[in-house]
């Protein structure tokens, strides 16, 4: 873009008064600044007189220099994956959430799923001297640029032994994507994985309560995508299927749309069980049964975090507990 | 929160070397500020030495205090109602790439669509004195507080008049979806909308392009959520019917649920189109022909509007056209 070259214009300074408020009132400059940023080192006299010239005078002291007086710019850094991936939202929430009722504010950055841009985001939040930061699902780990004041809080599940993390027992959600479909006695299973720690937690869940249950299932290796999801339900309905887990709830709806297509019925032939509990789960026809992920409360959790870090209080990991929401996708055969 | 009261821990202050490194110089504390600020002032000898210096004491320049000098934030607060909802994903990813480009960040804050969060947000960006500010979907308009430097860039239908502002040309969005109807010979029409300016004008180019062509809709009145839908489905089916327009593709997703659920075909019987077209358009089944609004070209022209803001240069509104994404959901009627 051409005008990048060109100057912004400065805006008017906020703080060309202060040298006619201390005139005025006979003290020097830093004795006015002194009393906007709420130093007890000035007397009370001094105090009502310098408030009250520069209330007449119509002086605003700057925010940019009480946070400087005071080392701290209430800015927590955000680096998210992609804002419109919807559990990254529910996360989003409960960070603001948290931090604003701390009067602290969030300085966003995206990565989409790319170090450099990941690695960038993060230089660019650490100029604005930010308290500290929050990353969602990093791709760079503990290699991520940091600096004395501030240290990154990571929402996910790897690397394994980040210091200050919040992550979801993803082997408990296989267990209960499992013991769902068992309850509805069915016998034949697939399991729709991805690459990833994640997708590894959560069949090693799923395969122990099957095997527990004297059951086998078949696998498929997806990326996530719908696309996949419908290469997945394609490829299984060549062997006995009646149920089908998959790691997100994106590839369970290529499952359920591969199914409808061949006009194989959902719930009543195959019962399909998706991760994540996204906004679309719900949406689907028929309403997707999923695993949730309780993405307010890690937001949440993970601004809490942040909060003990920059307090110098211990940080603990978080591990959530994920939760069956039992929709119509899941249910007994139909005879 | 009990641990609101615990005084926050104050951070090594970066700043702590710059007397030493001004006496060991031989120079005051202030040409030390102006060498790491890029005042021309320091002669380059000085300016040399001072950074010499400052390099081998380990002295590291405070991000917020040369921002304080330059007067700038580098910050441009956006409001969101929600950042879950995809299309202001879109919106805010084109908003990022734009700002980022020109070395800002984005501040956010959500609404959740309450006037009185939107204006606390407001608040609480403005304290830190962003350079400019962006609110999608505004509750409050021109009520929002403002300040002399930062002007607000509304994305938003309304209230119209709004000095700085990008839209869509929502008229031309609803004569898209009737002709695309149109084209597929359908004869019983109808419209599920909601309330305010945006339906309002969909609806007219709806209605615009049907009465030039000979005919005549029912409408429904919803609330953009597919609960709404599925009501609008279930009453528009007392009716000859066999083509729906909604004014969100959430509704779209309920009409098309309601349509499935008495065995309704879409779209041998009633063809669909929704408005957004979101990500979830083209997850439903059978996928969802919609009305494309450019949500990142949206954003990134609402982050140009703020930069030339800053740059005291003009700030005509935009106006974009939406985009007929032709899928499954509509085609001709099975014979």
């Amino acid at each position: 873009m051409t005008d990048t070259e060109a100057p912004l214009q400065k805006p008017a300074l906020r703080g060309a008064g202060i040298r006619e408020v201390a005139r005025q009132a006979g003290v020097s400059i830093a004795t006015v600044s002194r009393v906007f940023n709420d130093a007890e080192a000035v007397s009370s006299d001094t105090r009502e007189r310098v408030v009250a010239l520069a209330s007449s005078l119509g002086y605003e002291p700057s925010p940019l220099g009480r946070n400087l007086v005071r080392g701290r710019s209430y800015l927590i850094g955000l680096i998210v994956p992609n804002v419109s991936f919807p559990l990254y939202g529910a996360m989003i929430h409960g960070i603001e959430d948290v931090l604003g009722s701390h009067g602290m504010s969030v300085l966003l950055a995206s990565s989409h799923d790319a170090a450099a841009t990941e690695v960038r985001a993060a230089q660019n939040i650490l100029r604005h001297a930010v308290d500290g930061g929050i990353v969602i699902n990093s791709m760079v780990g503990l290699a991520l640029p940091t600096q004395r004041q501030s240290g990154w809080v990571h929402v996910t599940p790897e690397p394994p032994g980040l210091p200050c993390r919040v992550e979801l027992d993803n082997e408990e959600g296989g267990r209960l994507a499992a013991m769902e479909l068992l309850r509805n006695r069915h016998r034949h299973f697939a399991y729709v994985g991805a690459k990833g720690r994640e997708s590894a937690d959560r069949e090693r869940g799923f395969a122990e309560v099957l095997r527990d249950a004297g059951f086998d299932y078949r696998r498929f290796e997806g990326d996530y995508s719908e696309a996949s999801g419908m290469q997945a339900g394609a490829a299984l309905l060549d062997g006995p299927l009646d149920a089908v887990f998959a790691a997100g709830d994106l590839m369970a709806a290529g499952v359920m749309r591969a199914l409808h297509m061949r006009g194989v019925q959902v719930p009543g032939q195959v019962a399909v069980v998706g991760f994540d509990d996204a906004a679309i789960a719900s949406l689907l026809y028929p309403r997707l049964t999923s695993i949730r992920q309780p993405g307010y409360l890690m937001g949440a959790a993970a601004a809490q975090l942040s909060l003990n870090f920059i307090r110098g209080r211990p940080t603990e990991p978080v591990i959530f507990s994920p939760e069956l929401v039992a929709r119509e996708s899941t249910g007994p055969p139909s005879a």
